[in-house]
């Protein structure tokens, strides 16, 4: 009783004296055991941001469900917590290729997200589906034009589903499936619940931008003063979002984006926000990923240049060994957030009132 | 800060007597307000449950990506929250067509979902996401094996999405769009935010049984005591589910099933657990609706005669008046909330402990 009374008062940073209680802690949880103490919520829910109606003349193949009507389609939908006694500045995480906001939450191998985390140390944290993903849905219409014979085989969107096999060497767990990286932090004994995390991937269908890039400007303006922590192939959303306007846009932590703005465009949107690139471990002994570091050091270096405040970090340059393309589940993946959540508190304002 | 520390302790079902505090409640938070006090959650996070891997020669369409490899299909995701001092009995929410996980958390209007509401009143809230919907993943092989003529159009998935019109007559806001039933509770000024969470249904394309059903009884299992609540095309999973095994399903709530189990079928496995089956307004007006009410009572009859305590209601019929099928979301919809909760309190041995 006195540990759980103990608990909530540290959640509400409170120490007061109570007669029996003998220990009475302030500041941030330690969060980092498997059995951490309540997590106390002020608010928290889901809303979408975002979405058109089109009118369409091929909804349904299946009898009983009008083939005439109207959808909407495009939009992003966006799960949220916000703890009590929550910061100013709230964090934003936007999942990657062939993968939908899961990413974030329960590791396959059973250990606390990063979502719940973040709440943990008082941010407000908001989650996205990207659009034609998980929850944000997809558009069927050409599909089923094709099987009623109203389009061409040719209109059939270009989808993909990554493999076990392929992933596992885009992932980093070793150089090709099922070798590993010495040292490699992936709870690969747990590969499974990662597998099951993976969906079809729309985006070679989608239209320019994809639509997820002016849903997190609409959400960035909506919530003020939000990091956009985005992952591999989202990487570039959050600085195209920039691009389209900086309004609460605080910062931007891109986790091994696929693609960095170009070093030789215009970086003027870069310079008005603290950034930061991190990379894991291995990268040099990956085909994929050596090139991107490449240019996404390219861009961080003009951007310098131009006068941003852009920063490219490899994770084992700061002492954190093994991190996968997958760092928020990898076995110490709270190592990782620990220090991309010390990035923040030292390089964006808001952070620190 | 008083009354944050208050809301803390009614949170952790303490009451001590601390200086200058002149109030301590226990028993239910009153959260029907629209600013509850804080939520104290022991634990929370997401899972797969289910899924099988499969072999293709045709993941992908898309440069750069294999084509060859090995996905997962048929997994069935499940988020999570535990409150503190949480009740022995937790409640599975399983959603309906053209709809995710979604259904049942912010409506429409921006009030508290059922998911929020349930974990409020003590409740461990399961929140699945059916078979190839939402952040369970949806199998794109046949369509890429079409639009590489490796397979004949015809073999193109059966789907459908749900046009607003359509909808608008089946989720019962009217007779047909725009019209209006009088006194509907449905929030139709914010009807967007409904449109904006339907999703392409796939079930018309899904094995027999849905990989829900076998999903659904592997979870029951795993929570061990839980009630299986369902929703519209989802009300015939759980009696399939209770069907396969009894093990771990304490209770069936039904809200306007589809699809009751046929009263002239084996009635052995409806016989050993509270059923509830929950039908709103405006049943009589439907075509859509008041046959599957008359199949629905005829089930429920059957099952009473063969020994079961399955109770059939019509919200009208207890005061409650104006329900559409998205009751979960209409305007009164924590009345409805408060209803199956007395329910359940009443008629579900494991609640009272």
């Amino acid at each position: 009783m006195k540990g759980k009374l103990a608990a909530a008062m540290r959640n509400l940073g409170l120490c007061v004296a109570l007669a029996g209680l003998t220990a009475c802690a302030s500041g941030p949880m330690d969060v980092s055991g498997t059995t951490p103490g309540p997590l106390s919520i002020a608010s928290e829910g889901s809303f979408f941001i975002g979405g058109h109606d089109v009118h369409s003349d091929t909804l349904s193949t299946v009898p009983n469900y009008a083939t005439s009507g109207t959808v909407t389609v495009g939009q992003v939908y966006v799960s949220y917590q916000v703890p009590t006694h929550a910061r100013p500045l709230s964090l934003t995480l936007i999942h990657g290729c062939c993968l939908t906001g899961k990413t974030w939450e329960t590791t396959p191998d059973g250990r606390m997200g990063w979502d719940e985390y973040f709440v943990r140390h008082g941010f407000p944290t908001y989650v996205i589906d990207q659009a034609d993903r998980g929850r944000s849905a997809t558009d069927i219409e050409t599909i089923n034009a094709v099987k009623e014979g109203k389009a061409p085989v040719t209109a059939l969107p270009a989808l993909f589903a990554a493999s076990h096999e392929a992933a596992w060497a885009i992932f980093r767990f070793g150089p090709q499936y099922p070798q590993r990286f010495p040292g490699e932090q992936f709870p690969l004994d747990s590969q499974s619940g990662l597998w099951q995390q993976m969906v079809p991937d729309w985006i070679a269908s989608l239209p320019t931008p994809n639509p997820t890039v002016p849903a997190l400007s609409q959400l960035a303006a909506k919530l003020r003063n939000t990091v956009l922590i985005s992952h591999s192939q989202a990487g570039i959303y959050p600085f195209q979002a920039a691009a389209l306007s900086p309004n609460g846009i605080a910062a931007i932590v891109a986790l091994e984006p696929a693609e960095c703005p170009s070093a030789t465009g215009d970086l003027t949107p870069y310079t008005k926000i603290p950034i930061l690139v991190l990379f894991g471990d291995y990268i040099d002994q990956s085909p994929r990923w050596a090139p991107r570091l490449n240019a996404c050091r390219a861009f961080a270096d003009a951007a310098v240049r131009a006068g941003g405040h852009v920063q490219l970090v490899l994770l084992p340059d700061v002492g954190i060994h093994g991190n996968t393309h997958m760092m928020m589940q990898d076995r110490n993946s709270l190592d990782v957030a620990n220090w991309v959540l010390h990035w923040i508190d030292t390089h964006v304002t808001a952070a620190a009132s």
